[in-house]
């Protein structure tokens, strides 16, 4: 059986270009004693694996040149050697950006077609939406009445904070790039306000969403937005740092002043708490996040929304959008039927 | 009853000047019911004071131009209108830098002057002893094996955050300025390691005095002695924010490349906490604070040092001297026998 994959040809400087990547057809060994043959359908994209691609210290080792992008799939079983699992089964699993692999049968996750459309283990029933779910519930704590902040909003991470804000009795305020996605804050996820962060007024509208200041502020992408968010904290207000999408393009730190201290102080006199995190930490709660989110969906108390890409030769393109939020949703590689 | 008292005559700008204050005699009210006349026996000195003479937003309001600058104190009463004290008792209380005060009898802490020396309740056994008490248990967290580094170390918050961190079965490591307070932190208070920060290796000093990484930095200084910290952090370190002092004279941030966004990544891919605090936020732990701290004294598990300045004239250079270091332990200002 033979595999087509995307592999990191070299390590990108600032946005990821094509020359990064090389799609190559190679023969896939057969499956060891507990391993299973797979066919990919549906690959995650994720904001993440930017640094999987560069080699700067992470809580995760990169991707070595020459070896094939990891990412998240959703797969048929083509042929196993353990018993736990049989031809026609379909995984989650850890595939990466290629059409076919070969996974240990204990690192995949039988799926239920019949119980979730397969795409939601990759997005709001999976990793994205217990990052929302971990780090909002167990460093944010978002009590009734308080105001909780997500950006990215439309995202799967951010779509899930906010809505799960509001299910904890909190007020949820979206920040999103450009009015479609804006709309869709308040239209589709039910966001108290939604705000457009390329609005020259970007500063002054967040404030004027937030007139009793921010009380959780859920960090995934930095730069301009923790710009605005910083004046509006609270004391006592929690951070759970989640991502930086904004800066992990940059190769270099942005000119002066230094900002390190003013951050320090603002942290020392609103007595704030910042805490970074990877959902890995609390995979004790999955369990109970999956039956919680899976109740929260059937009751319409919680909406997804997927940007379904048809075509593995489109993922470096789609890759590239989404540091640049091009897509509307939970971005998703359809790879094959 | 005249008190003689220095106020804030001007806002400094930087290092506070002579010029920024001035001292003068007027006459006191006479107590109001439920009040005591008290006269000043020693005033606390303590870095969050600088904080106070300037006008930015803090988590205190500041003190206004013209009053007489705050500070906790211990007094003998000289009358009382509250039966809860009589003329001679000794008393915790906040009255400034002044010979005499009148404060209500509420707000006022009687004292045993047999249990331990009076200055103590302004250092070991007060607010600073209980700030880092506070801080380094409730947020620190530290646990048998673990590395905490603490600096301006032989201050009264830090040697006793470097001998609770010890009682608690963690590796101490200490910094501060020269080697006379480097022999301290090893000879009176026993830390594991110490660390001159002023020595032109002192990031080398002390990555080789943490070889495991630092699991628990209590911030009181910011600056240098932060940045040597950052790259030694382990992964889910914890640190308080207590005190930047080393940036309170700083009237502009310095220059560039701007480090905010350096911060926000070493949060997030160190999983850290980072915690800002004031001891006001921990009262509920305040008796526990002190019958362990007593027991600790008393066992000989938990030494102090103070810098007791003899008269009110010479506060204002001993609080400069307190800002760059020049004062050896806690210091208090002998204001009357």
């Amino acid at each position: 059986m033979k595999t087509t994959r995307i592999v990191l040809a070299s390590r990108p400087t600032g946005t990821p270009a094509d020359e990064n990547f090389r799609t190559e057809t190679v023969e896939l060994e057969s499956p060891p004693p507990g391993s299973a043959l797979l066919q990919t359908l549906y690959l995650s994209l994720d904001p993440y694996m930017r640094g999987r691609m560069s080699d700067a210290p992470s809580y995760a080792p990169p991707v070595e040149v020459g070896a094939t992008m990891v990412g998240a799939t959703v797969s048929r079983v083509l042929e196993s050697t353990d018993p736990a699992l049989s031809s026609g089964d379909i995984v989650l699993g850890y595939g990466g950006w290629q059409t076919h692999s070969v996974e240990r049968v204990r690192h995949l996750r039988k799926l239920d077609p019949a119980a979730a459309p397969l795409t939601t283990a990759l997005g709001v029933l999976g990793m994205p939406g217990f990052t929302a779910y971990s780090g909002l519930l167990t460093i944010g704590q978002p009590k009734a009445g308080e105001t909780v902040v997500v950006a990215a909003a439309t995202g799967p991470v951010g779509a899930t904070v906010g809505q799960i804000a509001k299910i904890n009795g909190a007020r949820a305020v979206g920040i999103a790039g450009g009015p479609r996605k804006v709309e869709l804050l308040r239209e589709h996820f039910g966001f108290d306000a939604a705000i457009d962060h390329r609005a020259p007024d970007f500063a002054e509208q967040l404030a004027a969403a937030t007139p009793d200041g921010i009380d959780v502020y859920f960090e995934n992408v930095g730069g301009a937005v923790l710009d605005a968010v910083l004046p509006r904290l609270n004391k006592f207000a929690r951070i759970p740092v989640c991502g930086l999408v904004s800066q992990y393009n940059d190769s270099e730190l942005p000119p002066g002043p230094d900002r390190m201290g003013l951050l320090m102080g603002l942290i020392l006199r609103k007595s704030l708490t910042l805490r970074g995190f990877i959902q890995t930490e609390f995979l004790d709660q999955f369990d109970r996040f999956q039956a919680d989110m899976a109740g929260w969906i059937d009751a319409g108390r919680v909406a997804y929304l997927e940007d379904v890409v048809d075509g593995l030769d489109h993922t470096v393109e789609a890759f590239r959008g989404l540091l640049t939020g091009k897509n509307l949703g939970k971005l998703v590689i359809k790879v094959a039927d």
